[in-house]
């Protein structure tokens, strides 16, 4: 006998069950993300290597983190299969940006891929909701572009079956923290080293973080800092500048103090009342973040984030577009699952059911074949037993446990009877029954579905 | 300014109106195939790469074709983003082969992969719906299962608007040519030789013919038999051995000619009366097709077969899994595509219309902003304008042509009208209009999306 071949590691085979439950993820996204008017895009799954080296300033580490591979031929180039979407996103919007109808508000539900060893919560292919809400002229409406795609993750959390006991949304602005860098003394280009290890700083031990410290050469100020940080200490409190000594000044209070009280004013009428926390650690680890940031995650357990995103006005511009002020998230399928799982939201048969069973206990199959045919023409859901038993008691129970909403029951006593054939409909939620003639039995069917289920 | 980035040549970009029919397409296969009973599957994008090497013998010769890339690490495999669906659905019948209730009826709609230089219907990736049906335990079930597959692919077709005018499903019998390959003489071993040769027919010159009769040391008769198949004689007929001096014998009568007749008794019933012809030419290229084969191809212009499928019993033993007979067929969404346009059977607007569209000539928008997450909350597709215009009749030409049912109008002279506010609801269908007070918003609007459209 040949060998079985396993799927690639980090991969997964979707099964039925499995099939189900993701697309039970899949059209939850897109039904909440239509809801909330926007729209769907793909790209292909592959783009050339290069549009990956733009985020990155060029460098070719990222290459080591992609499947890539030639093409053959003429056109001879490299491609890489899709890490994320986002560089996919920012080169169709600057392709098209000026025939675009802004705000441009798209979602995308991606396969993406990493070349990195799988890890629980990290496989080599997964799929990734991606929501981006792009335009605004004014500081006032971006905000509400930022809070319109929150509201969006939110919602769909909802959709789901999260509540405020089981989510939360916890929320940073770039601006703040750059306003935290300024006072302890570092300047402009200084910036991404320190978010780089701000956003690192939970995962590093006081060893960990003294050692960067000294290497990094950081003042005795920004030491303190760091470590209040890593305590959890809350620099929006005037208070925490206290222990440094740092005198603060209006512009503090006007841009930080009075920007936190203003957003959290803006978020908790979005509708998700204890939904969302400030939490000055969220910094996302992506350079191109600019402004809002925010994370979701479970409130029980030891879980990745579900979702995050934020503001980042200038990608547009380094794909070659112009200048675009952009918001957005994206939210990953095997997180999400895994939560729903350990929260037991996931629903016991999350798949397409049937609109009718037929059980055909006659000897012959010709009238069988012909009536599942007159149903599948009226567009109806019809399925079927396939087992040689005519027992139909059985039959019913195979009907039910298809979740079909009616059984139609070809039946030799009813069928044989004086004044004509006649079959049985069975009602399987109400488990009403009644004995139909044939030739007014699509009638009868179309009639009992269009009745609301508990009746 | 940075140069902008096009997609991979071969590969689509899909911005919101080409998404639109993408999911079109998508969703009716999905639909269609629900409706015939199957269930959905899927597996990863790429696979080890050795797996395609099976169906091709062991040969390298497929590798050219494929896009194929290496893990690193200590795991380091080839891997290759997979060109069709069978070979991944052979190793997941063969791994769970005995835990399945048979027979399997699975569908899936993967994204497939050329490494080839794209031509017009042929692109590097492209979307191909599989329907598969696996079991069946008499010649009996196996042909019935090669019409229920057979009846989905037209259904859907149908579904798409196409008629027996537009589409033909054109069918051969792989063992019928088999005998006919053994009364010229042909050895067993020479059938994928005959095969390979008379898929290529059609598209090679006389001249061409020669040269290949030649290097294969054709006899006479194998010769005038691959002539007249050339110009479209039909070996199921008598008459067409004449010319080749061939006698007919009984075993022929019954299994060719009987064949085709049973064969002919048994489509004509599947309720697609007109759609259906036998072709002799028709024997599919690949190797492990063994009874059924069938093509639907448009009957006007050029365009190549929308669809392909037959049986291939052997194919899962290949695999390493039990002897299980099958039968299936691909449809691809690029083909589809071009023949849905050319013969302008494409929706206007494929894509999912909202409930309900909100214009909002307040000065302030509180209130527009609290409605729309009542209505989202309520699970209402809600959009709105992000235009700074207050112009009612402008913005109610934007909630027609966006296709929303429903338009709720925030207009000055009603929300402050003596006895409370009161907000408008226009259904855009019927353009019949209503004065509502604002706290029963949402059961009014509930009410009117619960109404059939053209009431």
């Amino acid at each position: 006998m040949a060998n079985i071949f396993q799927p690639p590691p980090g991969t997964r085979d979707f099964f039925p069950a499995d099939m189900a439950v993701r697309r039970y993820i899949e059209d939850t996204w897109r039904k909440v993300s239509l809801r909330h008017g926007f729209v769907e895009v793909d790209g292909p799954t592959f783009e050339v290597l290069d549009l990956y080296k733009v985020k990155g300033g060029g460098g070719d580490e990222i290459v080591s983190q992609l499947f890539h591979f030639e093409s053959r031929g003429e056109d001879k180039k490299e491609f890489a299969l899709r890490p994320e979407f986002t560089p996919t996103l920012a080169r169709m919007v600057a392709a098209k940006a000026n025939s675009l109808p802004r705000p441009i508000k798209w979602f995308s539900i991606p396969r993406c891929y990493r070349a990195e060893r799988p890890q629980k919560g990290r496989l080599r292919e997964f799929i990734q909701w991606n929501v981006d809400m792009l335009g605004g002229d004014t500081f006032e409406t971006r905000l509400q572009f930022d809070l319109e795609t929150a509201a969006l993750a939110l919602d769909c959390l909802r959709e789901f079956g999260f509540t405020a006991d089981d989510i939360r949304l916890s929320w940073n602005n770039r601006t703040f923290v750059e306003h935290f860098f300024r006072l302890v003394g570092f300047p402009n280009e200084r910036y991404p080293f320190a978010f780089a290890l701000l956003d690192r700083l939970a995962k590093l031990s006081s060893e960990q973080r003294r050692e960067q410290y000294g290497k990094n050469g950081l003042t005795e100020q920004q030491q303190v800092f760091f470590e209040r940080m890593a305590e959890g200490g809350n620099p929006v409190e005037e208070s925490f500048w206290d222990a440094l000594k740092i005198p603060i000044g209006n512009e503090f209070r006007l841009e930080v103090v009075m920007g936190q009280r203003l957003m959290d004013e803006e978020l908790t009428p979005m509708g998700f009342p204890g939904y969302l926390k400030y939490d000055p650690s969220i910094v996302r680890g992506l350079a191109y973040y600019t402004g809002f940031v925010w994370e979701i995650a479970g409130t029980r357990g030891q879980n990745r984030a579900i979702a995050g995103g934020g503001r980042y006005d200038k990608l547009i511009e380094m794909f070659g577009g112009p200048s675009l002020p952009a918001t957005g998230f994206g939210m990953g399928d095997v997180v999400l699952r895994n939560l729903l799982e350990e929260t037991s939201k996931l629903p016991a048969n999350p798949g397409p059911t049937p609109d009718i069973f037929l059980i055909n206990a006659l000897r012959t199959t010709d009238l069988a074949t012909q009536l599942l045919a007159q149903l599948r023409t009226a567009k109806l859901a019809a399925i079927t037993s396939y087992k040689a038993t005519k027992n139909i008691g059985k039959l019913l129970q195979d009907a039910s446990a298809a979740g079909a909403k009616l059984a139609l029951i070809l039946a030799p006593v009813e069928y044989e009877k004086t004044g004509g054939p006649f079959v049985k409909l069975k009602n399987l939620a109400t488990r009403e029954e009644s004995e139909i003639p044939l030739p007014e039995i699509l009638t009868a069917i179309l009639a009992a579905l269009a009745q609301p289920p508990n009746v």
